[in-house]
């Protein structure tokens, strides 16, 4: 049951041409033609073809998601599949599909981006975490495409973004360990390309600041939000320093920092507390089960969704950004020293 | 920089009504002409439109995968994201986008299929898990629309299909067991009304009789495939018989398996073994760590979907299949009896 041009013309009473012309949203073709010969398409029993109505009502209902890594690294942090979890409930919920594009990096990604515009396969993006350098917001902005950004953008001008309050939420995890008798406190995140942190190292400083503890440039390393990298991190820090307590901000870096601090003949947390961040189901079963701040993850991604969807029902929508709280969640990987 | 039928036209040397019949794809219009605008609207430094594109050529490009059960349960459990991480990575080397359909429920996940494959919004769809009951399979080979399945159908005539070998794998891990001293084995699955749960029960049945240990109705529960939907049958099982060791078709339903033991007094795997399925991050982390049968999930995505370009690049590709092997993960939630 091919649906072909006739069909529908057929149905709307016109000509196959300017059902053609209609498809091709053909300036010349009156409001009421277009609405007949689009009526004629999601007849019941006639499956419309999507992508004629879309050219033509301009809606593809399909958010698009740019997976900011490659799609190897992506879904094996679990912070990305919650974050989509969060965002497909509410896309289900508003029927909208997903359009997933990956990246092997930041080209990639900003192509993957340009295609979806300028392909008109999206309605609108969520963007995943900002890098200092990121160029597709300028560009998203001026082509005034609704989009919305998961990560505070570092120039947030006329950008709709939810985030946490990442400067607060590393502040609590130091605090806390300070609280517990630390100040050879270390850091370890992500790079410092990725707007958050660069707010979560301002937030340990601010920390420490607070406390009078000096900032030792030596306790702090960055690497990638792997096992691995929470490795290579804590190996090179420990080289040099001795710290009583890590901040960690992710989980799965803080598999890869404890297992370096027993290869280096620590124990965790008898030897070396650890706070880590996300939450993410292992956090719970890991040995010892990690103390780590929530960031609300599913929140994160509900809340991007949902503000796009407003964008999308509303284009005077003015920029707006959502705080979503975090906490800290109390279990093993810390002690007082 | 929006993209007009004109611009092309001028681009192509034709009139604009040609290209709206291009777009069309009108049979009147010679092939030698919609070469030429095809041409036209892909010239470098200009943004093809993706849907008029893919109106004519026909293809998006794109994958469609329907997520067999509620946004919010899907990316709950580890399986999912894991398979999707393998196709997305064959797609992104092939230069395919991923569209992403949630379904609450089976209605649910028909019409998605339908919107997709009526709407020519995807050159092809992989589905996760069959069940007995499936109408969508004998719609989408009557349909001809190219489709793998991740989980062998009950009918696979003509289906290209990726799984493991299910009844062989759960025999596997039953017959672990039996070497392990073990005979009162309970076994845990998800509903059976997936093909994969009946399977499993099958290579537990067979493992049973090939030992001559009778087989227990009252030993077997099929519960969602969560840990609540864990807890729950193990709960019902503990009422009626003390097994001293249990297959569990899931690692998420282990975690609840291994509660419901605790909360009846009962230490894992001191007075019950446990061997879960999947080899989830999580299962190396928990508490005992879980021997579990590894069945390549990330291996699983990838071959579906390498099998669904096959299918895609040779439209005559017959009805293959391919077994992903399993491995049995050894840690320590079994002990000798």
């Amino acid at each position: 049951m091919n649906v072909t041009i006739k069909d529908v013309a057929q149905r709307a009473h016109v000509a196959p041409s300017t059902v053609s012309r209609v498809i091709a949203d053909n300036p010349r073709i009156s409001k009421e033609t277009k609405e007949r010969v689009f009526k004629a398409m999601e007849e019941p029993g006639y499956y419309p073809n999507a992508i004629a109505r879309s050219l033509a009502s301009k809606m593809t209902y399909t958010i698009g998601l740019i997976m900011p890594r490659s799609a190897e690294d992506a879904f094996s942090n679990p912070f990305f599949p919650e974050v989509m979890r969060g965002i497909s409930v509410v896309a289900h919920n508003e029927k909208y599909d997903l359009l997933i594009s990956t990246s092997g990096n930041e080209e990639e990604e900003k192509q993957a981006v340009i295609n979806m515009v300028k392909g008109r396969k999206v309605d609108g993006i969520v963007l995943l975490c900002s890098r200092t350098t990121d160029e597709l917001i300028p560009w998203l902005r001026e082509e005034k495409f609704p989009f919305t950004v998961i990560g505070k953008p570092l120039d947030s001008k006329g950008v709709c973004w939810v985030d946490n309050d990442n400067i607060g939420a590393s502040r609590l995890a130091t605090n806390y360990l300070i609280k517990h008798g630390h100040k050879e406190i270390a850091f370890i995140s992500g790079s410092l390309e990725f707007v958050v942190s660069l707010d979560r190292l301002d937030g340990y400083k601010l920390a420490l600041e607070e406390n009078n503890i000096p900032f030792v440039k030596e306790l702090v390393a960055q690497d990638e939000f792997s096992e691995d990298g929470g490795y290579n991190a804590m190996m090179r820090i420990l080289k040099q320093k001795k710290p009583t307590a890590v901040v960690v901000t992710d989980d799965i870096m803080s598999f890869g920092v404890i297992r370096a601090a027993i290869d280096y003949g620590l124990r965790v947390p008898q030897d070396v507390s650890l706070i880590g961040f996300n939450n993410i189901p292992l956090s719970a079963y890991a040995n010892p089960p990690l103390t780590t701040i929530d960031i609300s993850t599913f929140e994160l991604g509900v809340k991007s969704a949902e503000l796009l969807l407003k964008i999308l029902k509303n284009k005077d929508y003015m920029a707006d950004h959502i705080i979503v709280p975090v906490k800290l969640i109390e279990r093993k990987s810390c002690i007082k020293r």
